[in-house]
């Protein structure tokens, strides 16, 4: 499921249907590495559900409760939290499509302010990106992307900025992004 | 917003609307205080969108994304999470609208179950329980509340078990419902 505002932010690529199954995929391997991170008692974090706002809820008798008129809400916090060896921990995942750079226009300006408050009160905060036509995926600190978001020269991330400062997230068939072989080394936990 | 398993767990009350006023109130005071302690940069804390299944999207030209058909999920975690003072928060939140007890059919096993994994992991968990006839909120430290959940002895809490084993919440204006002040006093932080 993907937010109205991913298709804004999608790179141009040409298939219009790419983007939202590569999301899903995404998406789907992070939860699939939850749980066993879960299942083996490593870990509890979890996907928040999609913000949406309920209009019109009909009750129909006998049967559940059917939502038939809701919108996507703007996110304002990330979409992944929760707890690692007593560490809060908080992150974003996106997909890019593009070859060459990872767009700001991907993530929300109060998914960053959202990224840059848990810091400050001692979260382990990171974005996620697969660059999705070199099937790679990066695990980025926090810290490194907003410092550089900050400085506002760019609009977007160089795949090479990735590369150099991103670090490769391995998969297993139980775990397809284990990033939390990642936040071990890099947070030395 | 309340699940539709919200309707089975309120318990009974003359007024049938009275539960999801309530519901909404006890809620609406959370948020507001949470918003004050992100404002004043104490803690960030955030209620989870309610979890659905959308299960069609309409997507009518130059407006926004309808979702026309979804439905309520049961809730696989707690309400609330986020981080205070360094440490991963994570609670549940009731109104309960009986004179004797608050029904341990009012939470879901399944998140009985995650406040056990949080703590293990080393979580500040707990329950926020608002006494509406009384017009009295309690915290109750999770693990309290799971040791008598699990000896299955009873099937509720009597509201004198919350007088003696849980805290009383204090509210002002800007936090009406000010938990973060017990948390302070009984996980000493």
């Amino acid at each position: 499921m993907n937010y109205p505002n991913g298709k804004k932010t999608t790179v141009k690529h040409d298939k219009t249907t790419s983007y939202s199954r590569r999301g899903m995929s995404l998406e789907n391997d992070i939860n699939v590495s939850n749980e066993n991170y879960l299942k083996s008692d490593i870990a509890v974090i979890h996907k928040k559900p999609t913000p949406v706002t309920i209009v019109k809820v009909d009750y129909p008798k006998r049967e559940a409760a059917k939502i038939s008129e809701a919108y996507f809400k703007v996110p304002s916090t990330t979409d992944y939290n929760g707890i690692y060896k007593g560490k809060y921990i908080d992150f974003e995942a996106k997909e890019c499509a593009s070859k060459t750079s990872f767009p700001f226009s991907s993530i929300h300006p109060h998914q960053i302010d959202h990224l840059e408050k848990v810091i400050k009160h001692g979260a382990i905060a990171f974005i996620i990106i697969r660059m999705s036509i070199y099937d790679e995926d990066y695990l980025i600190d926090a810290n490194d992307f907003i410092a550089f978001y900050n400085e506002k020269k760019r609009k977007s991330l160089s795949y090479e900025w990735i590369k150099n400062n991103g670090h490769l997230i391995s998969r297993d068939y139980l775990r397809p992004c284990d990033y939390l072989k990642i936040v071990d080394r890099i947070y030395e936990l």
